[in-house]
């Protein structure tokens, strides 16, 4: 048996052009959703990604920025430069892109993008509020593995999931959002010792730990379907994931490749909440406030 | 082999002398550390448990004050309450207590305490923070698990640790500072179906869902060490936990039990929170806040 190949294409395109629909729409009231995009290093991956958000945005008619700082940006500039942006009516999202000048601290930063406008779920008060089941934007990558599974018409409820890797923006976010769908969520990490205790009976496996080749064969059964969320940048400039495709692709059930799997539906899920944001930000802007 | 009992006793002891070592040191400097519990019901259970509070707080020797804004409190009456005691400079912690009044929202609420004053991490914010790995009080009761194994010297690194339940006040939480503490931790619930094929190859199961009995000897092992979370009110007023204990004790390696275990390590690390939240707004207060 080999894997079926889940391919994130033409879930990415459905997702985009939902993105523009709305996009549209609000501009027929004329408001153009806006996307703003913060950079702060000369890293050439980093400024190929955001080109490409702003090529995916542009084609989905929704505005974006990119305000490049430089890479010897003080943590005051930016969060000056956060705050503003938080603050103008004209930008709807707001991403910080990674990686930041060296002792700028992420963590410290986050807490300035407004909760309404953080359509990557970077503030802690988005996790927090997705925690508790409240509304707030997942991490788009987190929100692209939960949309694979159910274009895909993986059921998540009542199942053995089992997600490797505990970093803020997929690992922890993600289980908190497949909790909410009623899975059984393990999260494995560097720490857990051989991962086929854990992955080899699970339902479904998520690997986004950063690791090429980390989870192979041994570590899947015939019934397993496999997400990859790696994405990381080999020496020729190829991209591969975290599984080892070529030992587990004959055993499992299902495999989505790398390229062309989860991180095609996440810079479309980019826009989309651009989209929603600017279309809460649209309905608050005509609702009276009551001062009790 | 008959599984050995854990008491919480010593433990809260211990917390509850280090609570009250850092209140006199503060009494010392002229601020005596308050706590402010807010109750809007009349069940009589709540007002027990508030009851201990205020006694445990008094031999502390930290100040506990009790708001009774009635069973017919109004979301704006509460919102403004958890206001006014977020901005109070002599209340340094702040439990809004449960149930609340029908139709009053606790997610609601819980946004208006001060992050720095939720000392029973009530707030999605504290909660986000927790997942970030930031500095933050937990739910007294996620900490109290973690306290308990620390203290019985029961490593929790590279393990595989089972929570059953996913509360926002433990099941979430309590996975949050699992896996910050390197546990490979899953999370089963009520759509997990049977929880043995969980909790039988387990080293440590938590149980936290509220469901007297829950936990049962065949889906614990030899290995098992048994957190029992559980606090359920019998028709007869006593108390039990969520395991079997009857089922459980015979085989498992260790159990807490009910009462007597988590319960009360709980009450001790809400006064500690208290000394730690007035220590910290005392230090801050000190600080000359820098314009830049």
């Amino acid at each position: 048996m080999t894997a079926s190949l889940l391919s994130g294409k033409p879930l990415a395109k459905l997702i985009q052009q939902k993105a523009q629909t709305e996009a549209k729409a609000l501009a027929e009231e004329g408001s153009c959703p806006t996307l703003a995009v913060v950079v702060a290093t000369e890293d050439s991956s980093t400024h190929w990604y955001v080109r490409s958000i702003e090529r995916a945005a542009e084609n989905a008619g929704i505005g974006c920025r990119v305000i490049d700082v430089g890479q010897d940006a003080t943590e005051q500039v930016l969060i000056s430069v956060l705050k503003d942006l938080s603050a103008e009516p004209s930008v709807n999202g707001i991403i910080l892109q990674t990686p930041l000048p060296p002792g700028v601290k992420t963590q410290e930063l986050v807490q300035y993008i407004a909760p309404e406008k953080d359509i990557d779920g970077a503030n802690p008060l988005s996790l927090g509020l997705l925690a508790v089941g409240e509304r707030a934007f997942a991490p788009a990558t987190a929100r692209a593995v939960v949309e694979m599974l159910d274009h895909f018409e993986i059921p998540v409820a009542g199942r053995n999931v089992v997600v490797v890797g505990r970093s803020t923006v997929v690992g922890k976010p993600l289980s908190l959002l497949l909790l909410g769908k009623d899975a059984t969520t393990t999260v494995c990490h560097s720490k857990s010792g051989p991962l086929g205790k854990y992955t080899k009976d699970a339902d479904i496996v998520v690997v986004a730990a950063g690791r090429t080749g980390l989870l192979t064969g041994t570590d899947v059964s015939e019934h397993s379907v496999v997400i990859d969320v790696g994405t990381n940048v080999l020496s020729d400039g190829s991209l591969a994931g975290d599984v080892d495709e070529a030992s587990v692709r004959p055993v499992a059930a299902a495999l989505t490749p790398v390229p062309g799997g989860v991180g095609s539906v996440t810079t479309a899920l980019l826009l989309l909440h651009t989209s929603e944001a600017a279309r809460e930000q649209s309905r608050a802007a005509r609702t009276p406030v009551l001062t009790p």
